[in-house]
């Protein structure tokens, strides 16, 4: 078992990385602890429910599924679940857990940062994206009008546990969109960990443990540094932002027809558009970043939509003050500088540069 | 002005208590803020929306209007706000104005605490109840499922603005309801106020300015000490529910018929029957409590519920841990502590004290 520790303002945590379910039992402070509330999705209820509610058998469980995919991180299911844990008498003494993807980890997290003023709940991340990303850092989400997690809270958990087999069962697509982030990293934040993804593409797609084990502790003690400066999303936390400025429209602009990471990737390729304007990187560097996106099938173009609806979105961005357009562009691989200095024509230029044949 | 600092784990402000409005465009950074976005319900509207958005007319002025009493704060009523924001696209840089009280600072500090994963807020409160205890300390709340406060957040403003002279709008059933506070203060944590206030009811009463400052002066500074000690409500800041195990049942089971203050002061009553049954004080002081009350309009007794309802509402208080209920009990007049050693029959005798004649 591997173990990363987090620290924020407010809490300090350890991220688990292992391969079997078989240790959560035991750091469960059981003395703490009267019963468990699981907060889990129809699909990775199928594959997981019963061998973690068999190692919580200790406990009293009570379960919650919602249906899986975005649409569940709404004001309305976060109601029925409201309503669920009034009707079942779940208390400060209740542990929640966040077992599956960025959706799950987002709607139980805000559950436990707002019943009862707060109440403890760990994650145990199912997916890549979940598991390099959302589960660290305390970020809770839910979606309102049609714009993605403009509801939402900072609470940590009380520690991630992370089963690296549970990449065994996830969709070629999924995988492909948390890889989005794991290269996110190596772009915005570590030269060594872009050069092991461009020599390891092979093994890592084969899924095999000790390469797993090898991305996902790099991604997340790039993350846990980040957050431990910036837990409150002030400042230097929006550079894990990279690509996302113009990922996040792409999302909502696409009507979530791409995935996230596929989004993020593409919005990384218009955002180094920006960086070769500016003499950042050059056109070597470029192609050596769209060839990685390409090893782990992300797409590097977008099609079918106009720059004009990408840049009307991007404006709704949480991350900009005023009327000025936060990005996070990168200053050579490995590093990466946010700025608001670009205007409107420059932006909707490096939107159309993304846009075409893939 | 009077000034108390309050400081928390997380940030530390000022509560300034004034005699107008006026002060208050001085304390707004205007650089830091470019529009401003004010809660408030249909009464107070009336009263002083036009005085405080002259105040603030070098800021664009945003304003959301709820329903005045409890029912407005539902996760609907909060869905309508969340949507008025996005579509007037409120953002980080927005200043959040409370400008109510107790429940306007409930929503505009929830809402505030859960858009964009928190943005800026200020608390204006206006009446005797939120001056004194809920506009200090961070707390917010939401209803559901006919439970008070079971959504929130513990969530701090950037500053408190207190103009006393909203106190002689106020109705007099509401003054008492926040005098009711203000007693709870004295008698569970400083006898040097009990006194002042058996001493000069007839001038508070009368709402004369100095008395009204000296004792929304010393109650927040009671407040602010325990809050100092225990922001996240874990332990000690359970003191400042003395009365409240019952009274928030007492509301409830009445179908919120009694103020929050009229339920608290039953509510204490009751509770000083566990204390004399502890031999903690006796029926002089019990009788001097009483008579404090009475002078300040507040019933001491309940009618027409039963204490079987009572004891089932109170099961479900946020403040038990599993199956115990915790209750504030008064040591002696000045010094009050916290117990889950009553027993269910201890409990309903206390009840069974508190009903009957007034």
């Amino acid at each position: 078992m591997n173990v990363v520790e987090v620290k924020t303002q407010n809490k300090d945590y350890k991220v688990y990385i292992d391969k079997s379910f078989n240790n959560i039992k035991n750091l469960i402070p059981d003395k703490k602890v009267s019963n468990i509330f699981i907060i889990t999705d129809d699909n990775v209820e199928k594959l997981y429910l019963s061998e973690l509610k068999n190692l919580l058998r200790n406990f009293k469980v009570f379960e919650y599924i919602v249906q899986n995919g975005e649409k569940s991180k709404s004001l309305d299911c976060i109601k029925n679940i409201y309503n669920f844990a009034i009707n079942n008498n779940i208390d400060k003494s209740t542990l929640v857990v966040a077992l599956g993807g960025g959706v799950v980890g987002d709607i139980a997290g805000f559950f436990s940062s707002t019943y009862y003023r707060g109440i403890k709940f760990i994650q145990i991340p199912t997916t890549l994206l979940s598991q390099v990303d959302s589960s660290v850092g305390g970020k809770t989400g839910i979606d309102c009008s049609g714009y993605k997690n403009v509801i939402g809270t900072i609470y940590q958990p009380e520690f991630v546990f992370i089963n690296i087999k549970t990449l065994y069962t996830l969709e070629d697509r999924e995988f492909s969109s948390g890889m989005s982030e794991v290269i996110k990293y190596g772009i915005g934040f570590d030269y060594n960990l872009f050069k092991y993804l461009e020599e390891n593409s092979y093994d890592i797609k084969l899924k095999k443990e000790s390469f797993l084990l090898h991305i996902i502790e790099n991604s997340i003690k790039i993350k846990k540094d980040i957050v431990y400066e910036d837990e409150l999303d002030l400042g230097i936390r929006m550079k894990l932002n990279l690509g996302h400025s113009f990922g996040h429209s792409i999302e909502k602009s696409s009507n979530f027809s791409y995935t996230h990471g596929e989004a993020i990737a593409i919005g990384s390729m218009m955002s180094l558009n920006l960086s070769i304007e500016r003499e950042l990187v050059n056109i070597d560097d470029l192609e050596r970043i769209k060839s990685l996106y390409r090893k782990f099938d992300l797409p590097t173009q977008l099609k079918n939509i106009s720059s004009e609806i990408i840049y009307m979105n991007m404006l709704k961005d949480k991350k900009n003050v005023g009327k000025k357009i936060n990005i996070c562009v990168i200053r050579e691989i490995g590093s990466c500088v946010i700025t608001n200095e670009f205007n409107k024509e420059e932006i909707i230029l490096a939107i159309d540069s993304g846009i075409g044949e893939k």
